[in-house]
């Protein structure tokens, strides 16, 4: 398995749902750096389950710093954290073990890891795994924050409800950092309650929602990226896709740039004091995979949570035959919702990450 | 920079558009693979510009195998190519050196590399270096070929105009492989000759359009991939968004996923003989980031091509001062149309590497 | 820091001497491999402290599972692996802070890493840090019995005093593995009883000696490995240079092969049954980085240990006087005994790794 | 195959002995960086054969560079270079196809790669790979030469005759260039007569001679490097036993120390103006895998040639009898001559590695 990310800044993520504990070890934060417990507490809260519109499952996600921190801050040796596992059901999921759960990775990861593999609420393949993600993310946002980077992202879709969007040239850092402080993370209260409507309608009905996060970056600085397999786009695209659920991941105007003109989705430059930015940004802060100066813009799509209660048509493995199956368990009528911080996470450290592979910013 | 990718099958891509040549080499083919230069020459041919709604450069494209090949067949050592740049026109480029093109890397290149890059028709930049990753991913098409995996890919849209899609359950090998057959890559001809239409009025007015490919992978076997920052979405669309113009992935039903219910979303399974399929395919052939055994199937947008005849704004870096830019040279006014084999050749080229890492399949 | 290595098999380690614990996570082990904790815990017994000839501080050294490991069984998901920190004194360390110990990491990891950096007992660089690796290779070492690859390893040299060398051509699986079974690991007791005598004066004296490990691989197979920067050698080096104290590291008749002609130094080829094996051994097993099928030899040089009761000379880096210093705490005279297990296992990583690169070798 | 090498800086090798061309992709060299073409070519130069004490063949070695240079400066793109193939003679060679050559890599590669392996004249296995090896290394030497970073060697060893060694702890910029200026790469010039004695005799009687490189690094700045498994010793080993004919690598006093007794091999730290130096350097430059200051000093073990005209014992794989066999072609009667300044080449390119992960020296 590769459950390995990053270059200068190496991480690793271990577990299984129903394991002992989760967690993982980053390689590569800066010595010297002070973390902020309580805050990034704050931000794990974040993901965490029980909210309104998300699974009633209650993780405790405290978290454990195992070594890399020392006195409170960085020491430059690898960081391992741990959260262990509990109020697990493992119970809920017996019965899935031999009809396998449509949309889910039960059938590809037996398929896979063969009879061995731990497929108890997913294993390895849950999505709560995202929380050492989001933990180490939470340390990299910090960071970036000493340097005047901020990551703020929202729910800008829920089924067919949209939020308002990010003002992609020049929003403010309150506006960017504002839906992750709410408890229900958008910029428009209103588009807010009707998406959890929406969502709470689904879950009543035994279903579920898919969504998109729209994700921002202030302050990165320019001239960061390389051309070919290693563009801003790609390290960002390789990390995002490995959160459960996503489907899509896009820049700037992304797949509406397809049904554009060049003379539509060009942005010209202009000067701005000494600087020289560009009046729109409808590339989304990359040229070529390389910082352009303006904010870094990108949305990621989430399927439907494919666990659902509604009745389900799948194939038992032990008879080869046609079995009906209802998922019982705690689950997100709307992963979207708790992939908020989840996105921000995975951005902190890709942006890390690349200014750590940077000569000119200095540590 | 990182011009390197892969795992098991490391390629490593140089050049600039006005060098002396670009090329690559590939780390990693297994040994006693025949390769069929002419098939792979035709295969190249379908990117080669000078086709209808193409930029009339002329490259000549001949590719020369340097080493990793004797007597027609693969060594197991790396494979380097070779491509001489012929009929560069860099005087058409001598004046943008100093008013960077609106949605090119002109000026991100400046800030990364300082003056010393060579920005001669976008040096490292280019799109011409998709040459020899297209040349790479036709050898992997036919090792790939032989295991019976088979890639396709078409113009699903050409700004506005759509082609009809990818049969996502059981395409034919032959309706896959049709649009790469033809001069205008389509499955329907009367949506084809409607695209060419819009590309060339947008090109008479100066202008450029955006367009998507999807592509479709069929007889990838089931059970390949892994969770986590390695799935074969993660892995794919690391390499796509390497290719210039790419602005957004998807796979399966991809952005469309957020909009629908968990019920509306999920494949059933089902069996068919003694294998269990799924009775749709909205999931793209992976779950979980492990093929599920159906067809892989995502999309590519690609923004319209910057280089725009039309005036644009930018700014003289000389003076500082607002400068009016039309863009000279020879370019396509969608660079989708010639993407197609890049697609599929970026898609050969990340199975090939995931079957080579996989210890079931043996080469 | 980059405590990550590995291809096929990656592993992480992480901790500090005196931290809350220490670990690893282990991503790449098969899936359904049996893990027998009972021999695991003999093996990491042998690089336990408080034996004869070694330090008297009593390591648990009790190793928990977190993941990647149910029913007994590997399940292919990322194995982690922590250590608790006990009965550690960092009162003996505090008084080095301000007084860097000769031949220790001190004053350089203070150049790299600053002021944050958790320099008690060493922190991140101390020889503590290898009971991961040791644990990772012990696995790894039972992984590869069951494929009738054996690994053993002895104490060839202690200051002055040498024990017999390895059949190099046709160790028997008893020889190879007798000296891991005895409380001193050597093959000639007699000279295991005049080294001990040798480390136990050089200990009184307030003194420590070096000593050189020999490792032997018998029964990996044939034809594994590639040229250039993979070789066998290339890959065993790196990682045998990643454990402290190591200064040297040479593959069959190694330096000596520099003394030699290539009439004395070549090993002819003959026939054994219907495989073509040498006559002699003194390439090691390896040929153009390639097994050879003849058993892997080499041997590793460590240092005697730096902490030392005797008075050294030293620098007060507040002062910056000269300054005298006796290392108190508890300290190995002699490392490389402690090492032999610690190079079985590096080794047993190793092959690993290359045969799960390897296509021909079915997991 | 991984002949791709390095982490901020990646290279990767190509081609065979008797291909089309040799050559390689360097991947990170930092722009702006001016090329010394005639000081490149005489570098090259010391590595070329048809020397005294080195094989008549002659290898043009002329370099050609495809990328990442415009105006005489390196541009931060991929360096791709070329050397074409000229003056082979397969015929030679031809013959040994069905008889391994004892000491060669025949054997492994046909094991490894199976009968499509080029393996006219060793193919990819061939030391003539080290020529564009040394090429990116000469590049290397001078971008660190303008940091006042300067590698030198010399040949240590031939056989049994010894060249005076480097001052480990003071060495002058001059006597650390002085061999690599000589036609024979030695401090002592009668200890070089002596060798090259030692060298024509053995080529005489058919046979060859092994030997040792001693390399030094001065001016490498203190604080660069990691522990655990990228020290800088592990990234050195790891490509130094990549130059074909390396049998072991020792720092300091590697092999030495481990029949020293922690008094006599531990250096004593001093003050030296406003920096803390050690007295002596016995531990090579780098303690716990960081640079320490002070000079990094390794020796490098060859083994005698295994091409020799002497009659030797090996088996022919068509009949599976026993076959004599007498090596014709060209053969240098001592690779580790023309070894030297591929040693340097190599050191050259992992500090410069090095310096580029680091982030306290600016580029």
């Amino acid at each position: 398995m590769a459950s390995t990310f990053g270059k200068a800044l190496k991480f690793s993520i271990f577990g299984e749902s129903h394991g002992r504990a989760i967690g993982g070890v980053a390689d590569g934060f800066p010595p010297g750096e002070k973390i902020d417990e309580t805050e990034l507490a704050r931000f794990l809260a974040r993901r965490k389950p029980g909210q309104k519109g998300t699974t009633p499952r209650r993780e405790s996600d405290r978290i454990e710093i195992l070594s890399g921190v020392y006195r409170g801050k960085t020491t430059g040796a690898p960081l391992a954290l741990l959260i262990e596992n509990r109020n697990t059901r493992s119970a809920d999921y017996e019965a899935l073990q031999d009809v396998p759960r449509p949309g889910h990775a039960d059938l590809a990861a037996l398929l896979r890891y063969g009879e061995s593999a731990d497929r108890r609420g997913g294993g390895h393949f849950s999505g709560r795994l995202t929380a050492p993600l989001t933990a180490f993310g939470g340390i990299a946002k910090q960071i970036l924050e000493r340097r005047s980077v901020f990551i703020g992202a929202h729910l800008a879709a829920a089924g067919t409800i949209s939020d308002a969007p990010f003002d992609a040239v020049s929003p403010t850092r309150e506006a960017l950092l504002a839906p992750g402080e709410k408890s229900f993370p958008v910029h428009d209260d209103a588009a807010g309650t009707a998406m959890q409507k929406a969502i709470f309608s689904a879950a009543k009905a035994g279903d579920s929602l898919g969504g998109i996060v729209e994700c921002c970056a202030l302050g990165f600085p320019e001239g960061i990226g390389t051309p070919m397999f290693d563009r801003i786009e790609c390290r960002l695209a390789q990390l995002l896709f490995g959160i459960p659920a996503v489907r899509g991941v896009e820049f700037g105007n992304g797949f509406g740039a397809a049904a554009l003109s060049g003379s539509e989705n060009n942005d010209p430059f202009v000067r701005k004091g000494k600087k020289i930015v560009t009046a729109s940004n409808r590339h989304g802060g990359a040229l070529g995979g390389i910082s352009s100066g303006m904010p870094i813009l990108f949305r990621v799509a989430f399927k439907p949570t494919p666990s659902i209660a509604a009745e389900q048509k799948s194939v038992d493995l032990r008879t080869g035959k046609t079995a009906k199956l209802c998922v019982a368990g705690r689950h997100d009528p709307c992963v979207a919702v708790r992939a908020v911080p989840v996105v921000e996470a995975a951005a902190a450290l890709v942006l890390l990450d690349l200014l750590l592979s940077e000569k000119k910013v200095v540590f």
